[in-house]
């Protein structure tokens, strides 16, 4: 395993690990192929230089100074299987020197997408309140329990950010016969058009839709631009359903919107997490919870070293990474959403 | 309205009504069109002869003799809006004069559907006990909430009966990128394959899925065909999601396979409706109820009667109806699934 | 071979031959599985008594009178397997009995459908006079031989009629993502809609269309109907394909359209077939021509045993076919397409 | 017009120009948004310090060298509108400088992908010859015009390269059903298992596909890397689809394939471009011959402007371009598609 014609790769994935994000056979892979050197965020500084000098990639996302950056010449790519890009390492020379920054994040979006349409169509049928009533016998049929239930199928449906997520959940939707209207000002329209959505302003999408899904990461921009006004345009009795960070809205107005009944709201993220125990949300009618599970599947963990391997493949032959996502030199050190600590 | 030259119809359309199975501007078309004769299931023997004779469709499911039949000389359809035939016409004496008994079930397909796969998706993914949770204070977050939870994309999805109901939960299912198994003697395995599904033998589809899905209707021949047996054929840990009616299953023994933490399950129907208070169902973990709400949503209901008018106008213009599901003369007489006695 | 225990099918099926639309397994099923009597269309009412007597199907479309009729007491299905169905048995008495009369012609949907926007794309492209410019020396090259060059992906496209061809040819459009405009006045608006596609009138579709596709059976109310003042509403330069029969369009009026550049047309069926050799359609530019060779391929016509025998062990089974495609009563006796009387 | 404060372009997009390129309302922006300096090739170099220092796009590929690169400090993108990558400019400054050089072929994509499923429609149904017998009087018809005519759908197809182009045919034959496999060493498998297509070896795509279609852009690396070897582990009797460029193949084999019946084949582009008069491959049976005209419509010329007018809009607010192409790094200088010098 030692056998220094292997390229090396520095592996400091937390809070990830190895074993996490890749399965049995795709790990036999990586150390049959790789010299793995496995340290920690705190580690990697304190490398011998050889070592440093030899790393091609780096699994993991930890800090990066200048001058460490400068030790390792021949250094392709940092696979960040966080996911979430945060600021601790020079993305201009990275990125001057043909460095690639990428993430695996891309994994998430089928679960996130799944749990997303669920939790919209719990809204829209009612089915979390309608199987407690079951329980305590108080339920109603037919028809009478369906007063307020309403179809996704052929439903206004709005997307706010049309990343990986969006487009699962785009996917998804494709036997739902929506009408799709998507807010994604870092796209240009004729893209959402292809994807067989409507582009629309930020307006349009929230005052047309009965149901918004929210699925934009949070950048230096975007930090709580959903708030009273922006859940005031929505259509009454309309869903919102959050699924990327809190931090893209104003969570207290949210929960008002809920409160008064202008809306109907499920979440996956809330802006503590753990949440207070006494966090007003929890008892919120109205609102579905769901404590920041959409994601954290452990196929979805596995597929991470799948996507990773691929690309070392890639980048071994000297071509460019295709299957991770990329960091963009021009938004890398806008991305504001919080890394999670655990997994 | 009494204009005699319009053609005639005899409205008998209970548990429905007109007014919930016709959208205002449909009604007005309706009565612009024809001329109505409203009347009741005991009261249509005693209508006046003229009527009778005049009478080119009848929308409803009233009872009829062999000698109120002869009266009806000029009857061509008879639309029975609560959409379960039952054995209360000579069946045989319609098919022979080709006179058409068709069905509008159809309309509850997308909604059954769209709960149906809402109900698989919180079974995965355990959305009602989660949110309980929450509500209590007691969530887990992140993986350490998915330890069971599991994806419909990409998974081994069963479907059993492919009428309307089984077509339009495939075609949810089209951006899942499901396996799909499908179990219907009554179809021919290559209209499955057209349908891009693969035909099974119950069996197969029992023991090869992770989410069985239940979209028979109950005949003279499969009443409670899915028992103990069945539900021991199944993958540890899958789910059952029942949709059409209670009496296909042996309840007891469904019951008993998620007691036993074998399957998990959802239903819609139960074997009474209402259930008593003191029904087992109600407490029992692993289950997820829904009273007989999958279907009866006024969206539904209204687009009855426009299926209705597409098809008198295909026969007043001489040409069979193409909207509505025709019942077979082979067999009619074998369906049992129950009326419904409330909307 | 003789087990008189098996069903009995009579086998008539010129000018098709069980050899031709079976399959070497298919066939070998098919004797194992029934006791096959061959005759022909003057031999069938010769047949003994018990044969007759005992004839659960024909294969084939042999002139059935009134009294040959009777004789077949256990008659439950005539498979036409020339496909077009001609009034040669008392069609009103077969379906009193509930007997079915069905054809096989969907297997010929997917060919046609296939060659039809070939030839469409041909007309776009001008792909045989570029092709024989090439070999002559004279070919333009690049934009320069594109002066008339169009897209089918983004055009409107007509298609009249939405039988099963008609479905074969949407499906096939469907990676094109044209706007589709359907007439066809024996089907219901909203099962157009369902396949994605916008019920218009015969004049919008003539006049929206930048490709029409006409795959209309004739009938008694459709000959001739497509005639010079059909071609006159379509866009200039619009492309007309001809795809059924020759009878539903006036073809001295579709020549004359052609020859005065107002449209371009391909078609695979003509007045005559064979076509005399000096019909002036051999020498008309714009104009591209195939000899009715659209569905005749050796696939296709294998198709029908396998649809037969899926229909036969329906009905064996006392289930109604599901794979042929059923005549019917109000309009069996109005097809006025030709048959083939060769292969 | 002269307005300071527009952000500045230089044009030098020969052979296009931004006429061709430019739909009028496009260009209108296009000169209301931006100062356009119009150039050439050869002046580029020759424009003053002042509008090179201020240029923040070139449309087009002029040759710049460091020197000229290094007067213009406020470039962000080259828009390649001829689309093929040439090495006139010093790329690798370029990208450390985070400068874009993209392309906007993929406009070509889908005009090429619809004429290459024409052509191979047509070698399979052998519609050019039949035409031409058709006019002679010599046509033969029905099934013996089809001895050995094929059907696309269902069949095993082969894709060499899944770029746009490669997508694009992709899509359109997603009406097929096909059985797809693809070979493309750029990309990792997984991302065409997304796309529906299985992911091949160069030789399992040969010896497996009824159809093979080649859309692989020449590199450094595969100039003539279809040759004889190639051609003979084809299927007897396989269709040959050259879409992409005549530098991939050896020209002389593949025609001597097609002479000795092997397989059929068509291809757009020829070694020499125009070809001599007395090339064989114009007289070559088997062979279908179409002069470099698969992309070069009017309405793909068209849409480049509107690629690069979005492209503008999210580079001039700080953001990446997403909709033209991206050079790549690592790949860029291993381009050897030879550009065009007529539209």
């Amino acid at each position: 395993m030692s056998d220094n014609s292997l390229p090396l790769v520095i592996s400091a994935p937390e809070p990830r690990t190895l074993d996490l994000i890749f399965n049995p056979p795709a790990l036999a892979r990586l150390r049959a192929g790789y010299r793995i050197v496995e340290t920690t965020d705190s580690g990697i500084a304190g490398l011998h230089n050889d070592i440093l000098a030899d790393a091609r990639y780096i699994i993991g996302q930890p800090p990066i100074s200048d001058a460490l950056l400068a030790r390792m010449q021949s250094l392709r790519c940092v696979f960040n299987v966080e996911t979430n890009l945060i600021n601790n390492m020079p993305y201009e020379t990275l990125f001057e020197r043909g460095i690639h920054v990428v993430t695996t994040g891309a994994v998430f979006a089928e679960p996130v997408a799944e749990l997303g349409l669920a939790l919209a169509i719990n809204l829209a049928r009612d089915i979390v309140d309608a199987d407690l009533a079951f329980r305590e016998g108080k339920e109603l049929w037919g028809g009478d329990g369906n007063r307020t239930a309403r179809l996704i199928s052929g439903a206004d449906v709005g997307i706010i950010g049309f990343g990986d997520l969006g487009k699962a959940l785009n996917r998804l939707l494709s036997g739902f016969r929506t009408h799709t209207r998507v807010f994604d000002p870092w796209l240009p329209p004729s893209m959402l058009i292809e994807h067989g959505v409507e582009p629309g302003s930020l307006d349009e999408v929230l005052s047309g839709s009965d149901f918004v899904f929210v699925v934009a990461s949070v950048t230096s921009e975007n930090q709580g631009f959903l708030g009273a006004d922006a859940f005031a345009k929505m259509r009454k009795g309309a869903a919102f359903i959050l699924l990327s960070r809190a931090g893209v809205v104003d969570f207290e107005a949210l929960m008002e919107a809920v409160r008064s009944k202008h809306i109907v709201a499920a979440s996956d993220v809330f802006p503590e997490e753990p949440l207070s125990l006494d966090h007003p949300v929890r008892a919120l009618p109205g609102f579905l919870r769901s404590a920041h599970r959409a994601g954290a599947l452990d196929i979805a963990f596995k597929r991470m070293g799948d996507m990773v391997l691929e690309d070392m493949d890639l980048m071994d032959r000297g071509l460019p990474p295709m299957r991770c996502k990329r960091a963009e030199r021009e938004t890398v050190s806008r991305m504001r959403s919080k890394p999670v600590d655990r997994n």
